[in-house]
């Protein structure tokens, strides 16, 4: 039997949360009004290829598929159940997950520990049975796991799609909530697993971290921590060792005194960590540090689309000389020194400069479109630039959303930064990720587009930060 | 004599490039797809009472006003002329302003010393011919005057609205081309005037600071700068003096090493500002440093829509636990206390709040949801937190645009703050300006709408600081 135990060595136990061969859904509605129904909803919209049980006592059926009144009453067996009653009904849940021998629950409803003394005592006492009984569980306060390999997830919010990539997520809190759609379906992010962790009651970011660390679709992964619930050593060395092969980008809240103080009134926990220390333990671990949250999801896109350039010298094209001035100091303060092209390339960007204009980086193209298309303009200044051996990456300003007509073929150009394996990073003033079809055609073709130079240039460079601390790992 | 003297001087010669009594554009064209038809366009769009002249051999008319071959056919006298033909026609242009003794050009043309030598020797022609003939100067490379109380804008792209309030700006170079209509139209600020200075050959910050500090319909003034071309010291005085008694906020581009020599090459000339001396500047005058393109308008936003508060306790209401925890942090790292609201203000909140639920500063209005309307939240919120002594001010957080079904009244709850005199900044994620009801009544009702919980306390805490700085002048 050897080999039968080494065989359930390596099936981690998450994922029961993001592989289950089933799922009830405790508290599913058939009212679209109502959040729970989305639970289901999602579930056969994206036909995830397990069993659906909704668990109702009031409703026959939910979305066309048999519901039961209580987990009872489902004769199979269950791997995941995931409860959206309010708080008060959570305990009887859970004694019948016990008695149902489930191997995962996730909480979805909150009212516990974040709430005061008698919620504590209630989480209490639910940890205590759920660890009598070998029981798993996410949150309370989870919005639940999102694995879109098998088109698996538990939201209660509609989600428009599920697009699929190598990042995966750690959350710990409603921040997450807001943006499921964003992140999931308008980002253009290709996603890969998401574990919303709560209140962390027994799920902490040790473990999401061991499963992610092992994943072979996860390629980077992004987390947000409000606190460190787990083994705090285990934490750093897993860093450690996940980071050599795969970036990972931490935001950090509750870093202030007031901010910990907030966590700790809301997540049930209070925040040991010292800001310093935690610091220095993310560079020791050679984890990179988001300071924001956009920070966390742009440094996110850019781990997701580009790899990291052979050195750091940048050229940089943007549609005004004063935008130009702008972003050269933005890439000086990250770390980025102005590229000197060679002759030959620069020589190759008369086809589209003005008689007078002396094309110099930064690049201003501004001129160059009262005589030639934009796309020439692209192509021709591309060309130059991802062929000489004096370049090593680029930043692209687009223009302004709305203000030219976009050509549909206009992205093509940038194509040919991939086939160079240089990385670049494009911003348009005004970014919408909805019915702009340029910046669709860019990011469906992993070139990432920011909503402004800032935000650009700090992606891009985090990309080399990562690739200088692990220089002696590669 | 010295009565019509005194009263010379009173008149600044920038009333010319602002309120002109006319005004000949000369390179007018008739065709929609040329930028130079807007001009004319533009003006007769919005009424502006002056005279129209447009200049164009080619055409007899341009939008129904009488078109003439060249400024030595137009009989009348001539205020203002806006040339928007190519860089080589330019000194002709300019021969017949001082043959027809106008008294402003505006040069729009780029190409001049930004663009080389040749370019360098037609701007110092040009230069002295205005000089000889006491004609003043705007440009070359600039986008022209804007005067929103007598609908007068010389602008090459066409304008949707004038939105009409308070803050002037002092603009240098391309990066206001990008944004015309965003920051005339789009973004609810009020705007005063706007004075783009590009290359600064003759009119320079120091003469456009002048002008807007008299001005009585400028409340607040945002500048953007590449370089000092006017009188260093006389620039300081003129920050230190303004800034008592209106707000003036500065963002410098061109202040690393490599955006200085970018500058250099772009507007012809050498950026010699020690960015730590010109830092030292700011902040003796008075002045806010923006350090970014969204600071300067988010900042103007606030300066235009809300007055400093009496102290630094903030009241922040999130709607997640997790967002509150953040927003905390942003709060005490931009140097708010999180105030501590009185029992009574405390006892007020408990009609929105679950029974299990603690309201406690960071407010998580999340759970509130679901027993209670939003609008309703907002009003015994915002009326426990505006009416109570231990809160100086207040960062809200609206749900996700396109989230939750925006009620049109919503807006209303926060009309009190304004009653109130306490200020407040709220947030959006997913933030759009062109739609979303909600947001256009809150910005039209002087509520400022951010995208980030970021940007909108660092956009109070503007406020808060120039308040501080000027603590003795008021």
């Amino acid at each position: 039997m050897a080999g039968a135990n080494v065989s359930m060595v390596k099936q981690h136990f998450l994922d029961s949360f993001l592989n289950p061969k089933s799922i009830a859904i405790v508290g599913a509605s058939t009212n679209p009004k109502k959040m729970s129904y989305y639970m289901v909803d999602n579930l056969v919209k994206f036909g995830f290829p397990g069993k659906i049980y909704p668990v109702n006592p009031a409703v026959s059926e939910v979305l066309g598929i048999k519901a039961y009144p209580s987990l009872k009453h489902i004769k199979d067996d269950i791997d995941l159940v995931a409860s959206a009653v309010p708080v008060h009904m959570t305990l009887d849940i859970i004694k019948e997950c016990a008695e149902k021998r489930v191997k995962g629950v996730i909480i979805i409803s909150g009212g516990f520990s974040e709430a005061g003394e008698e919620g504590a005592r209630m989480q209490h006492e639910i940890a205590h049975i759920l660890k009598q009984n070998g029981i798993r569980a996410m949150g309370p306060n989870s919005l639940g796991p999102v694995n879109t390999s098998n088109n698996f997830l538990v939201s209660f919010q509609s989600v428009g799609k599920l697009n699929r990539g190598g990042v995966s997520f750690i959350f710990q809190s409603g921040f997450y909530e807001l943006r499921i759609n964003w992140i999931l379906s308008d980002f253009h992010l290709g996603v890969s697993k998401v574990l919303d962790l709560g209140n962390k009651m027994d799920i902490n970011e040790v473990d999401a971290l061991e499963y992610l660390a092992e994943d072979p679709d996860t390629k980077a992964i992004a987390i947000h921590l409000e606190t460190v619930k787990g083994d705090g050593r285990k934490f750093g060395q897993l860093l450690r060792n996940t980071s050599k092969n795969k970036p990972i980008i931490v935001f950090k809240s509750g870093c202030t005194a007031a901010g910990a103080k907030a966590a700790g009134s809301h997540t049930g926990s209070i925040a040991k960590e010292n800001d310093i220390v935690f610091d220095a333990l993310l560079k020791q671990a050679g984890v990179l540090r988001a300071h924001s949250i956009e920070d966390l999801f742009d440094f996110a896109k850019a781990f997701e689309f580009l790899t990291p350039p052979g050195g750091n010298r940048i050229a940089v094209a943007t549609i005004s000389g004063g935008e130009g001035v702008i972003s050269t100091d933005i890439c000086q303060k990250n770390g980025f020194v102005m590229a000197e092209p060679s002759q030959r390339a620069l020589n190759k960007l008369r086809v589209i400069f003005p008689p007078w204009d002396i094309p110099a980086n930064p690049f201003d193209y501004g001129p160059c479109q009262y005589a030639h298309q934009l796309g020439k303009i692209y192509r021709v200044f591309l060309q130059a630039m991802l062929y000489d051996d004096n370049v090593d990456c680029l930043a692209v300003q687009l223009p302004v959303f709305g203000f030219y007509q976009d050509s549909e073929d206009l992205y093509e150009p940038f194509l040919l930064a991939k086939e160079q394996k240089k990385p670049i990073a494009v911003w348009r003033t005004g970014l919408s990720r909805r019915g702009d079809v340029l910046v669709e055609r860019l990011e469906s073709n992993r070139i990432p587009v920011y909503p402004s130079a800032e935000r650009a240039i700090k992606s891009l460079s985090a990309i080399c930060e990562y690739a200088t601390m692990h220089e002696e790992d590669i």
